[in-house]
């Protein structure tokens, strides 16, 4: 019993140094919208996301051809086509392509787990597959919600605690931390009406201002797709 | 109705630099057990308490005849009287004296806070009294959890959540980051059983192994003073 894996949750990236020592599978969530965008590019056939750091590494891969998407504070950086609405990625057009992506929080969060043996990418709409995908791992799980500028952010902990929640109730994994614990229970809390319960939170509050409602309501809607993002080298591919 | 000042919640000292620019009163919180033995130091007559951040400082202390408390891990550092138990400062013979104390989180968090403009200390134990103060202030408010060795802590974070609550219902303050609304959460969902609440957190799975039962239960026990600690120089005194 006592070599049961671990599941816990880490807040923002910059506490990531202090939870990834026991580390084996690392999720990185942002579900407004990084993730959630990833997530849906991939349901829609995209073969292979690279995420970069800044717009400047964004601008050499489009001058090169490739398919790019750009955001800073929730909109699409002037010069690029796409952002990271998931609704843009409803295109069977992408089937097959690459796409390289750079985003606020997500792929800041993304590059922060860089140093774990393994990444995935994890969203309420692809709830269920990260589930069952790690309770087939048997490995240690650490939950990294992007947060918002390093700050604690309420959609991506309600998220980690959903996985945590799935992994702890099939009986074979273990958490230790308060993080894990508050955010199994913001999770309960939450399930009902993840819309109601976020109206107040502040990225929920900052989307809405750019009329991003109808986004917003589809990255809080779980279980749209059974893709699982995995790590390969520095880009990422569906694990199916 | 904009003019209303703020009341924040930041869950470690070292999320501090993120959430500090706007804050003129920080509240220090660490439930179990710093804060709740200074505020029961207080209550007991106990006239000064000056927080150090190393154990050698404490000895200085110690040499020049101070009343002196050292705490690392949950236990009373050998070759001193005190640690952090509140039951240890339950005692008259105290009173008009100064303490100086060392503790593993909160005295840390204390420093953390000294470039604050103003520095209060808040524990369960003088819950209302502390939100009675913050209201009469009309101050932006920066409630600090000391967490656990810089990791978020539950109990840390519920007594932030209570002050916090009671500070947003008076409708003379707002909130604006997803951590106090969390925060709110949380106590909302604990207070009408802290101790059930906490059973799985780590930190009272840490004490009760050291058989501090009795310390978590009274710490745990809202509004058994009306001190409110305030930071003057580089010690502490009850503010009334």
């Amino acid at each position: 019993m006592n070599n049961r894996p671990s599941v816990e949750v880490c807040f923002t990236p910059n506490l990531f140094p202090l939870h990834m020592d026991n580390a084996e599978f690392v999720v990185v969530i942002d579900v407004l919208r990084a993730t959630s965008a990833i997530c849906t590019a991939f349901h829609n056939g995209i073969d292979k996301v690279i995420p970069v750091s800044t717009v400047e590494e964004a601008l050499e891969y489009k001058k090169k051809g490739y398919l790019v998407a750009a955001e800073r504070k929730g909109q699409i950086v002037p010069g690029f086509e796409f952002g990271n609405s998931p609704y843009s990625y409803m295109n069977k057009n992408l089937k097959g392509q690459t796409l390289v992506i750079t985003t606020t929080n997500g792929t800041k969060a993304f590059h922060t787990a860089s140093q774990a043996k393994e990444v995935i990418i994890g969203s309420l709409l692809n709830l269920d597959a990260v589930s069952s995908f790690l309770k087939k791992q048997n490995k240690n799980v650490l939950l990294l919600a992007s947060g918002w500028q390093n700050k604690f952010c309420l959609e991506d902990t309600i998220c980690a605690g959903a996985i945590a929640d799935q992994l702890l109730s099939s009986g074979d994994f273990v958490c230790d931390q308060d993080s894990s614990i508050a955010a199994k229970y913001l999770y309960l809390s939450a399930k009902e009406n993840y819309l109601g319960y976020l109206k107040s939170s502040s990225h929920r509050r900052r989307l809405k201002k750019l009329n991003l409602n109808e986004d917003i309501k589809y990255c809080l809607t779980p279980n749209q797709t059974d893709v699982v993002p995995i790590r390969e080298n520095n880009y990422l591919i569906n694990s199916k």
